[in-house]
């Protein structure tokens, strides 16, 4: 099987042909990006030095692609909305890492986002891929919407709880914490190593792109509108997201009952592995990998649930899942290239 | 003035040994230490390498101690509980570092501490010693509590708008994230640097010591119950602390009116320093001074308010803040010996 | 093939799992451990959480191993020099991590490590496993003593230089540098992360153990005594080894000339890359990886070549190598199970 | 007494406020800039809010000072060799920190520099501020050229080996590593934060602009011509320099020699701090602070000395040492405005 990445000169790229080039059912990969500063993928990254199978390609021979069934934009914002109708069109599969297609409502879309959304008609034609909730849709979908790093690590902990009703959907209050690979590879002085380093901070107060889509997917199993408050911050590390998640308890509901509805949610699921009570994880016990782990704990004296997730923002929070829903997609085992196990320390 | 430092081999006691060296009232400073393992003041930091004037003493020898004028304590818990009392017997004014002095109450202090309160009238003899709140009780107290690093951050922030009645008393969540230097100066596997390096953790999930003590000052100024959600985090840096606030707001307030509560309640204080709407403070900003950064959000769609608040841990949050008290105690301009800025970056 | 691992606790072992896991030929792992304390493999390291396969045995069980074709010792100092013959006795092959079998004199280990050498005869039975410059030998051997990580990184680049005689052989001065991970997962002040966090450290000052290591096998290829000037230090990050040499040229050498002695020495070798003339490797473009990456310059001013290696210390520096020993060992290809793209960023 | 500071925008000038505001003896400080993106001071550096009687003036308003007694440099390659002259002439004192004017040989500069070098007469006029190794000189310059962090750390180690001839002048070899602040505070993808944690880079080899300010230095004890191997490193850390000298030893030296020489040589001086034979100083013990502190170690084995040397490189390497002259200078004492104990940890 041929497969496509365009935008492969960003993180995400990058990440993509890291899982790829152990991907067993993957016979080449072709990549593409915009970036045409004449530079090779090696001199970008020496890491991949004598792999040289692997060049960049200028976006525009992406028209000529032939023979590729699946394709990866790992792109910025605009890029999807543009190419991914013309691509499934040509028969291609799209999985889609940026933003473009995950909002349904294209007036959200552009409040939050700031600019214009893609057709009605290419969003509607989307699956959002969070791969462990939608696997019959994955299976049967041309264009997959990737989702974002944010709201993935936050869905698979807070959708099982809310579906069963066991938290006050009004009540959720995320506080998430993000390495700085998330802010992809420009330099800026945000991300300046001495700036950056032995520091913390906040960012995209009350108006970070994440927090509509992940309303968006709460509301879709509540069946009611709600709003959560969504505060992303930066840690001096590359890799790694947490979130923790604070919602008022629904009456009656103690400890156990979350964990159990949390295992059991997963219970087929080889990436969501859910602690035991009391125990909770940190970002490093799923760096490298495409796992999420979660932690849940009820608060008797404040009558607050606390959920705690973490994962590795490039895999399970964008390329690692994109792999997954590729998988999925194509009746292969949902591990098939992503067996690694985390790297640690 | 002579004073002493009892405890001065952890991090605390350096860090007043760093700013007591500088104060221009200070004559002489008597280091006592219980880590008796004959190990001199410099072998264990030799960042003080030629400070010869500085040797450790025996704990016991504190007993010989004359013409001191203030003993600082940064011991571990159950040192203060025993001394406080015997020194202010002997003339001399406490300062406490530790915890064992800041709730009034023995029976929440061994619900949470899981250890033997101090004596019930010591403790009330002890004033909580939050500088900008207490300014009065302060300059006639003979033992002060030093409030703990994280209800600094947090006290600083929420005190003024709750006591505005901005924000919903109940309604109070507050996720904090620390460096490793509040965890002190002893080894273990936590804070091992392969362990902790490119890492993120959550600690001390709904029992961490200090949500007592946030509470019992928040309801000082409330005169009513409540409850707050606290949940610290452990971020890979040695210095800094950012406590993010979450508040379901009053009827009808808006950020300007959050804004102004809090530069009205610290027009005075040198050493809170209140950002511009829209504008966050982030860890770094505030690096070995003893500032306090508090920026402010009102979230419309949520109905929430948002405070974010730094602070060095081991300054405002413990060393700085006690000195602060020293000079508010001596009449002493409070930044005497507190005036070097941040270092950055 | 069944293959066990004895000191499966430590960063080493651990890492030996990570590549063992995901080895085709591979059909179980038996880990054990003198660390009783009765903690399962996955309270340690949670990151291998659903790897319930894994537990740990203590070490006397080791005695009842059965049907094991390859035991690997990732152990402290000592237990090697006792096991390592019996283990051989009983028909399974050895591949040993520390440092017990790595010196062909006991004398100078004796010297060197201060604690008595193994019996001579089982030094003399052990091959010094650097995989690239003795295929043979490992193939044929029965107990493989794995090069330490600061060797590793060193030979690999000055190997092929002072064989072709470019360089002389009384001139080297090797200064290096590694994460903390090497000094594995015991806690101490050193690796504290508040004391190693911003911080870079100096140790082992003209007396570290790799030193006769690398002494022994630079005279094998000179076939006359020298000695090396070796001086480790710490970097603030968990992996990574990046070694620096100097030594003076050899009449009439130049860039070109050492660039292609190193092309040449390593065509056939897929784990050790040649950088480009002017081009120079970091930590991070091999990290996770069992890559060691190397450049070279000739300094006309001083006459000087500039040689610089870097590998992951507990990939190419331990564990991966190990495996690639065992590769040659059995006949597979040297890739099989390390064909993984270093992590990146 | 006035003083102001050109380039007060980059980290440099920065850490120069951060000094002068202590500074007993300064009273007022202005602030110029060619950075003329409207920005204030604090909102590129929010740790300095409220001092705002700190303003940053275009670079052309210097031209209009008035009053001012010494005026800082703090300025990219070409601005010092244009203003200084015409600052001295207008009376006033001059502290370069940039490079423009330590090399006394244009040819020398423009060989390293790649750029016109200054006049010879400025230069000649200029004298190098090595503290404590010209301190009549810089009692009577009116130009100094303070100089390069690396070269600080190295010399003041070298020097007095070196002179009294306890090592062998053409067999120096220097492995430095430096925090990464010294790149200054303009994005790039070498400091990128994504890139540069968790990494060990080494650049500049062979060709790094501070290589003839050291052996110029050094040749002026020698009194005959040297060249040095000097080699640089990025290390993930934001503050600090390492410097591991190599170097042949003289016949029939031995450690203690080695210690008596630096100790003798720095008797007088406040900020070296030698280490006892057999101690090692690590980058933390001097952050934040004006030190530089020294350990050697006589190598038997190999007849090589060994020196370490660590400064911050913001203070002792930049700003720190310039305040120093100013101290100088004016024949205050040394330590005026730098007295502050390092920070830890």
């Amino acid at each position: 099987m041929k497969v496509g990445i365009i935008g492969a000169s960003g993180y995400g790229g990058v990440e993509l042909l890291r899982f790829l080039n152990e991907h067993p059912q993957v016979q080449s990969i072709d990549l593409y990006t915009s970036n045409e500063d004449g530079q090779s993928l090696t001199s970008q990254y020496p890491h991949l030095l004598n792999e040289n199978k692997y060049t960049l390609r200028p976006l525009e021979e992406a028209e000529l692609m032939d023979d590729i069934h699946t394709v990866f934009l790992a792109t910025p914002p605009g890029v999807s909305s543009k190419w991914s109708g013309w691509l499934r069109n040509q028969g291609m599969r799209v999985i889609d890492l940026s933003g473009d297609l995950r909002l349904s409502s294209p007036k959200v879309y552009e409040t939050w986002y700031k600019r214009e959304a893609a057709q009605k008609e290419l969003l509607e034609q989307s699956v959002y891929g969070l791969s462990e909730w939608s696997k019959e849709q994955i299976k049967h979908a041309s264009i997959i919407a990737n989702p974002g790093c944010f709201p993935t690590a936050i869905l698979l902990a807070l959708l099982p709880v809310l579906k069963a009703n066991l938290i006050q959907s009004q009540s959720i209050i995320i506080d998430a914490k993000t390495g700085t690979s998330g802010a992809g590879k420009s330099p800026s002085s945000i991300t300046h190593f001495s700036e950056m380093n032995e520091n913390f901070k906040i960012y995209g107060v009350t108006s970070h792109k994440h927090t509509p889509e992940i309303e968006q997917q709460l509301m879709d199993v509540v069946e009611e509108e709600l709003t959560v408050s969504f505060q992303p911050h930066l840690v001096p590390m590359s890799r790694g997201i947490m979130a923790t998640m604070y919602a008022t308890a629904a009456n009656g509901v103690n400890s156990e009952q979350l964990h159990t509805c949390l295992t059991s949610a997963y219970k087929n699921d080889p990436f969501v592995r859910i602690r035991d009570i009391g125990d909770f994880p940190a970002t490093k016990h799923v760096f490298g990998s495409n796992y999420c782990d979660i932690g849940v704990a009820y608060d008797e004296r404040t009558n607050r649930v606390i959920l705690v997730s973490v994962i590795d923002n490039l895999v399970k929070g964008a390329s690692g899942q994109a792999i997954q829903n590729f998988n999925i997609m194509n009746g292969f085992d949902e591990k098939t290239g992503l067996g690694m196990l985390p790297i640690y320390p």
